[in-house]
């Protein structure tokens, strides 16, 4: 069975690779549209269906695409996707100082077996809380150059580690992909 | 300052790169003895405590020696420390699944500065929740050769992730070295 991973997250493969080794990296070039009255959890849902639905058009015979997409809800239900510049970064940075967010992660996983299609779209969600951070520590964060292509512009497995002391959920969820959970499909479809 | 990490462990030296890239790792050869009507988490603590101490005694001047140990202690309250051999692993894998443990990570930072000495011992806890795992996947974990070095026979950051579900604590006390923590008391002495 081909495994197509629908993300150039190099967290992702890192995450895909638990599961199984033998798989593509095929990137959607389409620009994502969502309805903007869906809730967080349905909107992460519908970019990771784009994403997948997207590569598995293109896609013949016996497959499995994989696509997801991960964004940070601070507690005032803001959505924070990836910065868009250093002071962008800041105020995310600021805003989640001190409280809890929620990050969430959308899956889409489309299969075609003797032609035959499947689907399986799903949301995990993990609470995170990150300690009060200064100023200081923020652009001390901002200097090593690892916030930029992340939601809420962190990462949980980098330095920023020391200002993250709580963690309610999956951890591969809060880097960009539910390992445990998309395992878990992958069973049930038989794919390993 | 001299920072040293009294622990040979691959895990606890890249998180505290988190923190510095300047440090020593300096192990301790002598044996560890604790009471044993101590509770779990102030045996963990005082094991981390003569890993730090046991390394001080040997070192002059400024220098600040951070000793830790981490333990599982599973739901009927048993300790699972390093896997004597294939048996034993499997043994203490099927205790842990369908069911949430703890983990429990000591640590003892030994600190010394014009003379002055400072201690700080401390112990971190986090609950996982492991799903149910099957004598085939334990199998499939054991034969990746990467869990006879680890409390509960697992490692959270490695292929055993996808049976984990749930993480209520920090990621890095899993791992072996709560990072959050030790950067807040680095902070506090102004080691860092």
């Amino acid at each position: 069975m081909r495994v197509i991973l629908a993300s150039k997250s190099p967290r992702r493969k890192e995450l895909l690779s638990m599961i199984t080794t033998d798989f593509e990296v095929i990137v959607s070039a389409s620009d994502e549209n969502v309805q903007e009255d869906l809730k967080p959890s349905e909107k992460v849902v519908e970019i990771a269906k784009q994403k997948a639905q997207d590569i598995f058009a293109s896609q013949e015979g016996d497959v499995v695409v994989l696509g997801s997409d991960t964004i940070v809800v601070a507690d005032n239900d803001e959505i924070l996707g990836k910065p868009k510049d250093y002071d962008d970064a800041v105020r995310m940075l600021t805003t989640l100082s001190n409280k809890t967010h929620k990050v969430m992660t959308g899956v889409s996983i489309i299969y075609r077996k003797d032609g035959k299609v499947e689907e399986s779209n799903f949301c995990d969600i993990a609470d995170v809380h990150v300690k009060e951070i200064s100023k200081e520590e923020i652009d001390k964060w901002l200097e090593t150059g690892n916030a930029w292509d992340k939601a809420g512009a962190y990462a949980i497995q980098q330095e920023f580690a020391v200002h993250i002391d709580k963690l309610d959920g999956n951890y591969a969820t809060v880097m960009g992909l539910p390992i445990h959970a998309v395992y878990d499909e992958f069973k049930r479809l038989k794919i390993i």
